[in-house]
């Protein structure tokens, strides 16, 4: 009898690797936790930071998940038109027990038809599209909803994960995980959101976004 | 002429991915930012979170880098005696412009030489340590003294990350960054250091690291 407890990122070329790798780092941490990196094969996958990560699972050998995390980044664009790609999120969104996202991966939660009627965090630059999939923008840093668990952008993947954490374990293991990765955070600046940033500095990132295309 | 801003991370097998990643996502926004993930051979690195990253250089071809980034995990303990990944980073780490460590990696740059007389910072469990090296702990989220720049445990590195970022290219651009990646942390518990998480949980997380070797 397996006492595995699959957590599953799906990944993609151009994926902002944080948003992946944060919540990765904090649920590797919880016990029975097996952790996959899953894209349509093998082969290596670029990240948005200069450096690639190898999957662990293809799509036909990936095994059902108990949770599935879907991250953003620059290369979410094209994953909105996957066929491929969004018939794997479907399947697996729709038996898995947390179907969850940090960052713009809401956005491909939401063109899978998984979030449909349900609340939902986003990167602050790109809430306003959830409408469009028929989900309903928070503007929070975790937003639940039913077993969708959602987070903000890309560091919001390290305060989301310890919240699974506690989903999955139990708060007594989620804050041996938090003394552990010694959670303490003590950003230098206090613009971490648009309303702490101010309209100026909000518009820059917004261009430098856009830019990014 | 080359305007690029040579960032390397040195990996090795067992290393606290979120360590590297977590200040390779800041620090790749930096503009002219190249991250380089380095390791002996271009073979897949295995990391503590149940994926590998495949580096970008080997020890052979990897340039003179502006920044060397030492991060920590279970693997950095065979690391302590490696004579060839020491003598890469004492190499790099004398003509770095800045020499720095995330984690338990303070203790790989002890190793390697390169804190004789300098204060450091380290994972709270490993901190005490560092005198071994000439070093001197200072319990404190990040440490500078003159051009070492080091971070305490996991998730320091991305407030190290963001720091660094001010300082190779400016507050504005660090708070652009700090914006982008949406850091405004929200830690669901209030236990990310000793201090917070008191005695007993203290010690059960001891036990834990104890037991990861």
């Amino acid at each position: 009898m397996s006492t595995k407890i699959h957590i599953g990122f799906l990944i993609y070329p151009g994926v902002t690797q944080l948003d992946a790798t944060g919540p990765a780092q904090i649920l590797s941490l919880v016990p029975g936790a097996k952790i996959h990196m899953i894209w349509k094969e093998l082969e290596p996958v670029s990240t948005d930071a200069g450096f690639s990560i190898n999957p662990t699972d293809d799509f036909a050998t990936c095994p059902d998940l108990d949770v599935i995390c879907v991250p953003g980044g620059t290369g979410q664009r094209p994953m909105m038109a996957d066929e491929e790609f969004l018939a794997f999120l479907t399947r697996q969104g729709t038996g898995a027990r947390y179907v969850t996202s940090v960052c713009s991966g809401s956005l491909l939660l939401g063109a899978a038809g998984l979030l449909k009627g349900y609340k939902s965090a986003c990167h602050w630059a790109y809430r306003d599209l959830l409408p469009m999939f028929g989900a309903e923008p928070v503007a929070e840093r975790i937003v639940r909803d039913r077993n969708r668990i959602t987070g903000g952008g890309v560091t919001a993947g390290i305060d989301f994960g310890l919240t699974l954490a506690a989903e999955l374990a139990g708060e007594e293991t989620a804050k041996q995980i938090q003394l552990f990765v010694e959670y303490d955070p003590a950003p230098p600046f206090d613009v971490g959101s648009p309303e702490r940033a101010g309209p100026q500095l909000t518009e820059s990132v917004r261009s430098m976004l856009a830019a990014a295309g």
